[in-house]
């Protein structure tokens, strides 16, 4: 048996996400039928980063098991072959030993979320970004991006099915770039709850148009209230960039 | 009678270029056509650029006179929402004067290339990027690109079906820039010819697989034959960016 890690970049816009479900065709899902028609095994495939429905990736991680043996190339050239044409493809593979697990032994995950700050609907970023029409304060944004950093209890930013056990995480970082009407929001930690990423962003940009300080944010993490925050950002913007191992 | 500019943003993938043509969609006809539904007049829009089918545009530049006298905030809103769902956005709107042509009075189009130079196939950049799977040489590509620099007879790289009278033309710029998978080539110049920046692009590439010498592009711009020069990118990878008055 060898296992196999995989680096993955997707468009998630027409999936339900990256977990397996009955309503629809996700990420998982097409990975593990395009294992099974190169290799002819059922596997199962496991990722680093469970991305909501709408989400996408430049460099989700995953790995699975096959009693084959096949070279990285075979890997990577084979599973793009029958993934075509689907908006999914697999950019590195690796072998890997038995206790490397996609999901558990990541020591951090980096997302990026895009906002388009202008008047005009998107065209050529359609379904990749979030469009606000009102001019954004990035300045204020950014010192408010600030009190996220440290280990809290993030109540206030997750969402109603989070199933996490603890609603402590750490966040290490978060940056708030803008390039002429782009603005990207960078958050690592090592993990998060389900759609913090998100809740963070649609509150930064409350910030951002005035109607919080940046202060606020301190406020709103020690309520322990998910209706204090902002609202969730659009799946569209949110970008799974990167993770280390 | 007023004129007004418009600078235009649009995803080319689906239309057959910005000129009005039988065959299909063009830019331009689903201007005219939202014109006319916000104003009831019959206009004619003349653009700076004629681009291809497939090609995009973050700035293209175009004028149209009406007889009725709208804000320009009525034209670029209203346009905007008469345009829907299609991917065409006015992201500038403004009163000129009758002198303004957006075809002739411009001083410089900058048009910018891109190419994903990797194995993989694309999901994210899909109609977005030319992929190119040989690994590319940038830094020969930048010494091939200086050749193209000043007044030359650019016959080798124009489209047969080119219909400029003289195939001279004045290139101001050419810079080949890398970030990490992604090639950007960006050209300047006051006009080009049919194809030209994509024959440019084809012809940079074979300079990047190694199958020309920078030095060849001398050769060949001296050789007046499009047969000598390389192939014509696709049209995907192309965006005008910017059109300067």
């Amino acid at each position: 048996m060898q296992r196999y890690k995989i680096i993955i970049e997707y468009d998630g816009s027409n999936y339900v996400g990256w977990q397996k479900q009955d309503n629809g065709l996700s990420i998982q899902e097409s990975l593990q039928i395009a294992i099974k028609k190169q290799t002819q095994e059922n596997v199962e495939v496991f990722g680093a980063g469970r991305t909501d429905a709408g989400v996408h990736a430049l460099g989700q991680v995953a790995h699975f098991d096959l009693d084959r043996n096949l070279t990285i190339k075979e890997i990577q050239d084979g599973l793009n072959q029958y993934l075509r044409p689907q908006p999914i493809a697999i950019i590195e593979a690796k072998k890997v030993e038995k206790d490397f697990h996609a999901r558990f032994s990541a020591k951090k995950r980096i997302y990026s979320y895009t906002i388009v700050n202008r008047r005009s609907p998107l065209t050529i970023d359609k379904n990749k970004a979030w469009v606000v029409h009102k001019k954004l304060d990035t300045e204020l944004m950014n010192s408010a991006s600030k009190f996220f950093i440290g280990n809290h209890d993030f109540t206030s930013f997750r969402s109603s099915s989070c199933q996490a056990n603890s609603p402590f995480k750490t966040i290490d970082k978060v940056r708030v770039l803008r390039e002429f009407n782009n603005i990207f929001i960078k958050v690592e930690a090592k993990s998060f709850l389900q759609s913090q990423v998100r809740i963070m962003v649609g509150t930064l940009v409350n910030v951002g148009e005035g109607k919080l300080k940046p202060k606020d944010i301190e406020l709103i993490i020690k309520s322990r209230k998910r209706s204090k925050a902002g609202p969730t950002a659009p799946s569209e913007g949110l970008f799974l960039t990167t993770v280390i191992y």
